[in-house]
């Protein structure tokens, strides 16, 4: 497998410099990407972070109404604690920092060891595990964060800039949490720069159900397809575990290596499927938000709205993997 | 190749389905993209189109300060002339249409035809050849239509969006083409809904240099390389077609299948060789926006801009693959 790097060891290093250069509203320090403007006094600050290779998470949601900093660590690996510390500290505005996890073992005990040894600055956190595949995996206790992190970090960063305080802010993240499920489907492994071959094998006519967003397995392997099928298959999944009723939020996600064309296939199917449950598509993002670098395959997320976090969805955000209305 | 697909025969119209179920923004009818408002009187309205796989691309770019219209093809094949009149027709607001056709035979030919077979409305045509790489190839007389139909929809929709004349537009549109240079670089093929099977063969240690869009073949192929050779490559074809210098606009478009991780590595080098040449990146773009379906691969667009183009640029946009500041 080809890789558009330098060397396996400097691609996170690299492909920072590279979001620094092209995004002159970012500052990138010590593996830390911030708001170049820094934190605004009595603002909550926003902290999400995790392994790379999930881009545009968590770094390109840094920005107006959404994140203050996020904290990259390897490919599929941690962010460690010094690096939540120091971007704890730098975005806090006098009103507290919230820190957005996704639920994996790292990640969790990274988070809550950086808010222990942080001082001077009120920590609280969200634990975001929207994806009902599957219960306790390989690297996680319960069920894992997937693409409905970009909820939680859009509708806390949009309550957070209008100057809500810290409890409201974390209330309404684990209010979205809540409200959301995920299910995802490859049709190829990923590759990770360092192994330079994919993580896992999958035959040409088979599936994995319920893939993790770093090639963990899923619930079950499948035969291929149709995009009606899939879609079904990943509709059922989140329907079985959370009803779909009123104004839905929906996520249809590409992996990283899937066609946009093929994206917009899925959500014709899911959009579809939601209307014959008597739910609606109130609001929708079709694209590449949460990925698993070069994998093939999508992943559905669904969040029951209602008028306040609808307005919250809709109010301005300006980063580089999610803007609108400014 | 698995694709996420119902029949390969259905693909264009069951994603159009989808683009019209995501964005309430949009109206789907006959194939064709539109603004849901339609046309607005007095404005001169932009149709593009081309062959589907390029998602963004066109139709991803109907919107308030970009195109009125696309014209979708079937797979990389151009849309038929019908299409194209139902659209040209539509978008009249009684200023004229300006057509941005993307230089490749079947293309030119049906916009063309169209153009002479719309009755009532003025027609103007701009044709996009930016792409360095090889002059005649498979599919085309003259270069390439690549990147810098993202320059020219962009800088020419706002220009039309402000009232300005069909024959201002058409003119900023071929300055913008002028000052514009792409070429490309192939990891891997791509694949069709059709053929189900990689379009070329290309080894595992190899590159395609200068690859079209479709797949076509470039210059020569040539050993994988870092990105920072790799951008080298492509920054030296550019650079030796049109000197870098002043202030410049700079893509570095992702083919469909690489990860964002990877094009910011790539970013990086493209600034760098272009700070080694004295000039400056003054606007920028990083991600998938003309793409030829799950390639791998890279290419990298640039434009000379001035203080005019620039403030085009900067206009406000609102469509479904391009969106800031309104």
């Amino acid at each position: 497998m080809k890789k558009l790097i330098n060397t396996a060891g400097s691609v996170v290093e690299d492909a920072l410099n590279g979001m620094a250069a092209a995004h002159p509203s970012l500052r990138v320090r010590d593996q830390v990407v911030y708001r170049a403007e820094g934190p605004r006094p009595g603002k909550v600050g926003l902290v999400s972070g995790g392994g790379s290779g999930h881009e545009p998470l968590h770094a390109g949601f840094v920005g107006h109404g959404m994140l203050d900093a996020a904290c990259p660590g390897e490919v599929f690996t941690s962010p460690v604690p010094d690096q939540i510390i120091d971007a704890t500290k730098a975005v806090d505005g006098g009103a507290g920092v919230l820190h957005i996890v996704k639920n994996y073992t790292g990640d969790v005990l990274n988070f809550e060891m950086a808010a222990e040894l942080v001082e001077g600055v009120e920590v609280a956190s969200v634990l975001v595990d929207d994806d009902v595949a599957v219960q306790d995996s390989l690297y996680t206790a319960g069920r894992r964060g997937t693409g409905a992190t970009l909820f939680v970090e859009k509708i806390a960063g949009a309550l957070a800039e209008e100057g809500a305080p810290l409890a409201e802010v974390a209330a309404v993240a684990r209010e979205v949490d809540e409200r959301s499920r995920s299910f995802g489907i490859a049709l190829t492994s990923c590759t990770t720069p360092h192994a330079g071959k994919p993580t896992f094998d999958l035959p040409d006519d088979q599936v994995e159900l319920g893939i993790g967003i770093h090639g963990e397995p899923g619930r079950a392997r499948a035969p291929m397809g149709t995009a009606r099928e899939l879609a079904g298959i990943a509709m059922e999944a989140v329907h079985g575990d959370l009803p779909l009723s009123g104004d839905l939020l929906v996520l249809v996600n590409g992996m990283g290596g899937t066609p946009l064309m093929e994206l917009y296939v899925v959500f014709a199917e899911v959009a579809s499927f939601i209307e014959g449950k008597g739910a609606r598509v109130a609001r929708s993002l079709v694209g590449n938000y949460v990925t698993s670098l070069d994998m093939q395959g999508f992943s559905v997320s669904v969040c029951r709205l209602d008028d306040a976090l609808t307005r919250l969805w809709d109010a301005p955000v300006e980063t580089p993997g999610l803007r609108w209305g400014r």
